[in-house]
């Protein structure tokens, strides 16, 4: 029979069996996972399943799955691997269409891992579709689904997909998008791949309209023909950004252990991203930079950066990087120089690009008028302006001779330059993005901290995005300016 | 005559004169220099100077330098470009051995400034040593000497010296090393370089016993010649970490816009810094991570890393990384990989090296045994063990039910961590560093925040380094060994 792919039962299911919660042990995976599903708020039915019955956080525990009254889209399995395959017998005379298995000790294990792996393939063809096995299984904010740890990971949908080899991985995004300003569409760890794998979930992801952007980590594929398909296809219609891990001698040792995954030749797997049009990085927080970046810049096929505030040695260092990624700081035009120097006279300032106004203090109506005549300049496509909150401050208290106990943000410019981000961007049509340096992370000054995080989250409401550093917002940029561009050749 | 080079009379002045400070106008660099200084607690008289008079935060403004009273170590230059040569000539007249010029205007402007600079050449062959022009000047923890915005630099000396073309570059050294657990001996920002250069505080600070790490971050030189035989000489006694900025035409540009330096060729530069066993770095976070690496591993000549914790993602990543940098994750000996399983018994833990505890609430003293296993493996020279406190937190909330208002730092075992690795590498020699990623970055989960400060500080202050990622801990480590390998080579 052909496989059943009736997503919509897996990611919002009307009941989620768990086979291994129990009464007795609340340190078992069974029972945690079953607790991060209430904490989250799932919104369908939560069966607990253990052979002793009772009770558990108010629900009633299920002595099988038989017993269980209404309809399970999903199990969730938490059994030792040797009982995995009768768990999922008992799925099957339910008619579960969908069981996620969190048990280890597959083929990343040992031969009778792999032996047992091999046994699973029997399940699919008969109607019961596997994630996993040795994986974290699926997370879906839209209905409160979640995964382990995962209790407190935000209900906020988005339109940002992640797949991967990695449970770890998968919860480490899932807890830094929402201070990224994103959110997830859905989040699905496979794990070991033994049925669901990478190529289909980009396939299925590639034609889901509610997902914008997919992300995913791959350890190694079985069938690098059908993967690479699926990434083609997908990425003719929206970005797929891979990280692939073990791609180095140690690396391919590591992935064996961790998926029981053939890590392969870097050369490879590097020309096959270039023809599929992937979007490569390599570590976790490429991969959300790249995400916000393809989120809010759109189809940016620019090259010319215009770096604005901060310092000289920053704008340094940015047109070092810059130029490194492809991308570049152009000299101004003479128009555009004189523009600005009848704001900010020299010296202190100077106006080649990066407009490097040698001042922490400058207002952001200065700043507007700034930003607003490089966006008009034709060879700028993109500005990235610097804001060192705490020097900001601390000079602004210096300054005004204010009180020491006075708050940072009721004296910082932060929402106004939110504002001012948006208003060029808008006007003109080209990206400002704002950097802002994390500096002081001392216990004392966790103030300037707080005052960072909502920096970042009255810009991210803006609908500008923020990095910690101008090589990082380099970086991002770049990939997203090199995947239009070989996009629009591809055709 | 021969340069005076009595720099205790410049870190530590008896009496500064701030030339430029004034009642009128607070928001001159001048009177903003005296109030930091003032802030900063400095140690010597503070003699404000101004034609106008008067008083300025309780202190008397001289007329002129002539008529202050006691003995002036250090001159601060803030008058506009075209007045420094006669604000130096007083200085002459008063025998002040130290400027240091915070005015722009030289030769990072035009051909007027570029006279202007050469006209400075007067001063020192006539023993008026001077810092700059278009500089911040000197920072000494030990005086409280401090630039600006440096108000709120620590006091806490160190033993790292930092000399550098840029000023704003170190404010933010300057700010960022206390949550580094490093301070600093002195900062020298010295902009245009028309007399101190870099090569003549690089041989300086080589003699000098305080410092026992020389950080520099160079535009351009002048004497090429001179520069790499200072660097030569210092890095065979301590080591030299340079970020050379400018190598790229963007960059270039922007080096000659900010201190009017020549930023020169990447392939020759590359060259000498190899013949000279410098560490180059190529960014502000870059220069930091090494630093500290150099002050916490000693002298470190090992490649082979053992990664603990985390998860098997993180742990592929770092095999990947590893050996891009040089380094290694060499695979456990059986003795070892027996010794752990026996502690943690597969499935879900995998012991080739990451150490994958696939759960991310291993307690310190188990934490301990593996680490004290993976040290006796003689494959292996360090460790880098990662905590994911913001998951461990979780987990731990839920496991034991705790109330939601539980404090973290009254859950977490950050302490008893710092101990246990200060332990396992006191007891074996060889380097431990924790990771501590930085996860969740909303404004609600500021607590994270607060504790990973303290987790920093604790750890630190028990001897043990802590980076972000694993990738800035490679990457930091990578440089100690081969700059101490390259060092027993070149004898």
């Amino acid at each position: 029979m052909a496989l059943s792919m009736d997503y919509t039962r897996l990611f919002c299911p009307r009941g989620l069996a768990v086979v291994g919660a129990s009464a007795a042990g609340r340190i078992k995976f069974g029972t945690l996972f079953t607790k991060a599903n209430l904490d989250c708020g799932f919104e369908g039915a939560i069966y607990p399943v253990h052979p002793a019955g009772g009770e558990l956080f108010g629900l009633k525990i299920y002595r099988s799955m038989s017993e269980i009254p209404g309809p399970v889209d999903l199990a969730c399995i938490a059994v030792p691997a040797a009982h995995v395959h009768t768990a999922l017998e008992d799925c099957l005379k339910k008619k579960v269409p969908w069981a996620q298995i969190l048990s280890a000790g597959f083929a990343e294990s040992d031969e009778d891992g792999k032996r047992l792996e091999n046994e699973l393939g029997y399940f699919p063809q008969n109607g019961l579709r596997l994630i996993g096995p040795n994986c974290f299984g699926v997370h879906c904010p839209e209905c409160g689904l979640t995964i382990l740890p995962g209790s407190g990971f935000s209900r906020r949908p988005g339109p940002v997909a992640f797949i991967g080899q990695s449970g770890g991985l998968a919860v480490d995004l899932g807890y830094s998008s929402p201070g990224l300003g994103f959110g997830w569409r859905r989040m699905v760890s496979f794990g070991n791949a033994c049925d669901v794998n990478a190529a289909e979930l980009i396939a299925h992801f590639g034609s889901d309209p509610g997902t914008k952007v997919i992300a995913a980590y791959i350890e190694g594929v079985k069938d690098g023909r059908a993967f690479f398909d699926a990434v083609k296809k997908a990425s003719c219609v929206k970005p797929v950004i891979i990280w692939k891990g073990g791609l180095t001698e140690s690396g391919a040792r590591a992935v064996m252990s961790h998926t029981g995954s053939l890590g392969g030749q870097s050369a490879i797997w590097d020309a096959a991203f270039r023809q599929a049009n992937a979007a490569p990085v390599s570590g976790q927080e490429e991969m959300l930079d790249t995400i916000v970046a393809f989120l809010t810049i759109g189809e940016f096929t620019g090259r010319g950066v215009c770096v604005a505030g901060g310092g000289g040695a920053l704008g340094v260092a940015a047109s070092d990087s810059a130029e490194k990624m492809g991308m570049y700081l152009p000299r101004f035009s003479n128009e555009t120089r004189a523009a600005m120097q009848a704001l900010l006279p020299p010296p202190g300032n100077s106006f080649n690009n990066p407009a490097d106004v040698g001042n922490p203090m400058i207002a952001a109506p200065m700043l507007e008028q700034i930003m607003d005549i490089a966006v008009r300049d034709r060879a700028i496509d993109i500005i990235m302006v610097i804001q060192i909150l705490h020097h900001m401050t601390c000079v602004t208290k210096q300054e005004m001779d204010l009180p020491k106990d006075t708050s940072l943000k009721s004296i910082a410019q932060h929402k106004a330059m939110a504002e001012v981000c948006a208003r060029v961007q808008k006007l003109r049509g080209k990206p400002v993005l704002q950097i802002l340096p994390p500096i002081a992370g001392e216990e004392e000054e966790i103030e300037v901290e707080a005052l960072l995080r909502e920096a970042r989250r009255v810009s991210h409401e803006a609908g500008v995005a923020t990095y910690p550093t101008l090589d990082r917002a380099l970086a991002a940029v770049s990939r997203v300016s090199f995947y239009y561009r070989r996009r629009a050749v591809l055709g």
